[in-house]
């Protein structure tokens, strides 16, 4: 475990079970942390969910977090039993409680460059070789790693975290509580060209990127910055790591995107959507809100109806399984159809 | 609007329709900008075609440029309209003109570290905590921003933009007008090991990184080294961001390369080939000029005839588009089959 | 060709041939180097493997070391041949011997920033505006290049080399010899959200990653942190560019891994794994040793047995290709079926 040296506080099992809505099976020991289920540590709550790769049972964790499901097949565990419906929300409660949240702590630091009528609110914390542009605003309780770049005109509200090795370009909008990972570029210019035979015309980029409250950007991921108007990323989406999201492309609300997902430019996304990994969309489509697209799907059309969808072209999930069902035997429907061939000469 | 903080001088319609060949329709008012479709600004001509995804013909902008099709489609627009044939070379004319090229102001930063024997133009810019390397040559009226880092042995042409947080390895040669976008790596060592069952052997990688004139490379794309001599993308060729370019690949001239596609090694593409997103070359084929690979394409063999190409592996877009037809509609063409088959017994 | 500024020793191709075990035919001539065979230098050795795309026998290369297989097809090249078995082994040997590992040579730049209670190895060097952060670790003979951020509690091994702009985040762990690229992020928090229908709630990611001896990861490749315990990429795997590692999966000794891969979070992936461009891995599954998943598959599903692995859902090799064979020419199929309805009426 990676984080054992930090003095963490003990619970009893029962003060969990209030907490996360369990039911203690077992005595009422304490602990003094949680581990996951691979990697267990004495002395602490396992989670059993975490991961269904090993069934470790018997490892060195003290009490076990286990779900009603799992519960129901193996009812004898050796150890103390906090038995949860909804497990997710327990380890989100659980590693809230272990881990609370760190006060920010204002902090500027000397070797950081900030550029001319940079309005920084309190407490704020600017890392080493860090640059920020002139007329920039950074909110309360923000917080900005190393070597991270933000050129200039940009708003940053409260409650940000803003990695190390970031890049955001100018003009670009950051709402609150928003969480940039490291190497995300933020406002690079969209990919704009007129074909001409020879060398491409480069359209300049001149709008920008705004990324609504709560909006999570994982590592490398990139939003460019719009011809004009803006690419938007609205309140809640979260986008994983190495993810493009194109020029002048409205992401909406509560969205979830898994990596290396692409969307081109000009895309209007609506809300709730889930894309999983190496998802493709192409430009100038409308998706309906509420869409789940499987891995690797290829969306070249708008998407009207909510549903699952897969495969490139992507279709409704049930049918993409069906037809695949029989592509993969395709050998045997064409064998099929000689027989009939040869039966009807 | 992200960039109206700029003082931008006004234009009459009739200047305006001079400038990209328009035909004005209604009065001959001035505007002072330009605006997307999408977030119309008050006094500015917005451009129609830039987006297709909202049909805000009533929005706040006082005039609009729209194509020759539009047009035909909706005469009544409410405002002064400017009528053109090709609506993408107008927005790049306009840009041009609301946006002039700033000249590149003499500012090496001192906060940045500059190498040995370097030889630098003028005028150029270096940004902070930016560092080059030694006998790394750098041109005229190029700019390099902050936290960038270039190795040595350099050569950087004239009227090129380096973006913050780039890489460039050693012995990389950037010709004139070059832009990387940040989070590009250019240069860093090729794929290449030789499995032995235990721990793969690396081949060191030698060569170096050729990009040509005007060529633009996008947010966190990676273009290799060569093993040995060049790998190398061609005069004019534009890759998006998130693009990969493995070792010794040579990309030809006026391509454009759509996000997160990937080149593997040893590939040779000829010139004006057009790739969208996350299409995958497999090391080692050719692809003729003037090709088309519709998006998420795996293009596993030599392509020698100019086409549109799409599927994994990839097909003619035409046979594609009639087989994946097919296969939608894979049940029932199986129970057609036991239809005759019942028939027949 | 980039390198040829250093003074490079000269060789006799007969020193050269008991190196790599090759059986010279023609003149022991001297040799100062090596040279790719689409870039032949006068005077160096180049070798024909590197790449089959062209076919230059008749370069400025002084010598050529050629293969058995391609010596059979064309026995006169009007110059000095080294005859070899292994030619990709011959390429390593070559490179190690012109190119000799460099010493690390003790340097820690006054323009750097080094935590408190950093226990560094010696002799190590780091670089410009290099942010190293508390009670971190650094082996003997780790170079750490310019603009890099290692976080807390970090341990990095001997002879490593951590380029340039990449970052580590907090309590990672590094073994020996490994080779991070530009713009890895190592660590960055795993893509762990509870949907809610409203903004969905963050999973605290307080787990760390583990990269094992002679481990490699490309340029801008991202390996995120578990959400509790340890993501992992075990001894000798070696990582290609823009790869994404999701939170606490394992990935087994010696795999090689191509360009823009994926994995999915809480994946068990055996040993000896080839994973070629562009494939996608869903979570929570298990990957047997020795597999080899061709370009762009979609791995959905559990693979138990070892073999060759393509198309998304992915299948065996062989079967897939059966079923893509008649795939591309189901309009045939389609025709055969309705003849034979028009028969059967």
């Amino acid at each position: 475990m990676s984080n054992n040296k930090i003095s963490i506080p003990c619970y009893k099992l029962s003060f969990l079970a209030e907490l996360i809505g369990a039911e203690l099976i077992g005595d009422d020991i304490e602990v003094s942390g949680i581990s996951s289920i691979d990697f267990q540590v004495s002395n602490t709550v396992s989670i059993l969910s975490l991961s269904s790769k090993l069934k470790l049972y018997d490892g060195d964790a003290a009490a076990l977090i286990i779900s009603d499901d799992i519960y129901k097949k193996q009812q004898e565990f050796g150890k103390p039993i906090l038995k949860v419906r909804d497990s997710r929300l327990s380890v989100v409660k659980m590693l809230n409680l272990f881990y609370p949240k760190q006060d920010v702590k204002q902090s500027i630091s000397s070797h950081s460059i900030i550029g001319e009528q940079v309005d920084i609110g309190s407490p704020v914390e600017i890392g080493h070789y860090t640059v920020i542009g002139d007329n920039t605003v950074i909110g309360d309780n923000t917080i900005i790693k190393h070597n991270t770049v933000i050129g200039n005109s940009v708003t940053i509200g409260n409650n940000c975290t803003i990695h190390s090795n970031v890049t955001i370009y100018d003009d670009v909008v950051l709402g609150d509580n928003v969480v940039l990972h490291s190497g995300a570029v933020i406002g690079a210019d969209g990919f704009g060209f007129v074909p001409t035979g020879d060398i491409p015309i480069a359209i300049q980029q001149k709008g920008n990127v705004v990324l609504g409250d709560y909006v999570e950007i994982g590592a490398n991921t990139c939003v460019d910055r719009a011809t004009l108007g803006s690419t938007v990323v609205e309140r809640g989406t979260k986008l994983a790591a190495l993810v493009m999201v194109g020029h002048n492309t409205v992401i909406g609300k509560s969205c979830l995107v898994a990596s290396q997902a692409g969307f081109s430019g000009s895309m209007l996304v609506g809300d709730n959507v889930l894309v999983a990994g190496q998802v493709g969309f192409s430009d100038h489509i409308n998706i309906a809100s509420n869409t789940v697209f499987g891995g690797q799907a290829g969306v070249n059309n708008d998407v009207k109806e909510a549903g699952m969808y897969m495969g490139s072209p992507c279709m409704p999930m049930l049918k993409y399984a069906r037809s695949f069902a029989i592509f993969a035997k395709l050998p045997d429907l064409l064998r099929r159809v000689r027989d009939l061939e040869n039966k009807s000469n």
